[in-house]
């Protein structure tokens, strides 16, 4: 069970290790995000609502999806690292904005929100 | 100092409390990534390389990145949630995998890696 | 009913008359075209296959998608600009080149192609 | 020279002779699209903008480019089918409306427009 910081740290030591700390500027990586999210988003893009249920099951499908999720989380730490910021603290600061701008009361079951 | 299981905890609470579990499938989860990650990228899209560092110094560009680094955050956590993944074990996963694909002695400070 | 030609000539002279060349390099136009399609898929990423339909009829959520179509087109031209190419010329050859890869007999009706 | 309109019926053409408008709704064209301009950004993710213009005269990365341009356009194209619009009028509408957003004399050599 890690904490974030330690996550954080090992994404650091990573891109330490290749020196690739030259290309994480926060633009290289915010495309670098577009990049990976795309990937997500062409295992999905074809999916109706009905394939979908049994398209996660898929252990196929399954693994691609978390191999995405892990090159989208690194990209995320990185990014974190490159502006000095802990995940865990926009994280929760962002869940706490979101929380005033949705009230439950409002927006409970709302796509529109 | 907090847990990846921690946060993942929270966000899945938001999550509930709003009844939006019917809204938060991988696909659509997926799509609000690349809506997110837009915001980021419309953030820095016209920086040059020598503008880029005041830009991340400024604080309202950077109060920018933190509102979209957090919600790119949410979503990824999100995103484990339905599918039942801790997102430390998935990005523990792909570094080691990423560490095979990538050895740093060939590696080392090249952009196409 | 206008060629591509004029389409492209008038987003370069558009371009030109705001001195923009300087920052329509590849790269940031790659990352302007997914924040674009980031907005997109922002209003797209919660419907239902059900809700679906009706949005694409309402008239204010059509006005949103055309002005985002809008700017996708003008940035994919201004990249053909950039890069010398006639995007006229780009799709004839890329579709035949999906022709060759999704033969009917074999992709029709599939979703996985 | 091709008309827009004759581009978007060859699209048009693609697309019934696979029994394709089944998947071709706009959420799934938005996402589709989302993918194919995330294959552009992980093409220049990591160009400098010294590299970027040798990049963008190297032959093999130039036909990836162009690979990708290409789908985007037939993508946009049959979104354009999928609403009922021809993509010249929306994009001469836009360029219109962004004209009068980024009047020149204001946004003339600005990046932030």
């Amino acid at each position: 069970m890690k904490s974030v910081a330690e996550l954080q740290n090992e994404v650091k030591q990573f891109v330490d290790a290749r020196d690739w700390n030259q290309f994480h500027d926060t633009k290289n990586l915010a495309m670098a995000m577009a990049s990976e999210v795309g990937e997500l988003c062409a295992i999905l893009r074809w999916a109706s609502s009905t394939s979908l249920v049994s398209l996660e099951a898929d252990a196929d499908i399954r693994s691609k999806l978390v191999d995405e999720i892990g090159d989208v989380g690194i990209l995320l730490l990185a990014m974190c690292n490159r502006l000095g910021l802990r995940l865990d603290d926009v994280m929760t600061a962002k869940l706490a904005k979101n929380a005033r701008n949705y009230p439950f009361e409002r927006s409970k079951g709302k796509a529109d929100r």
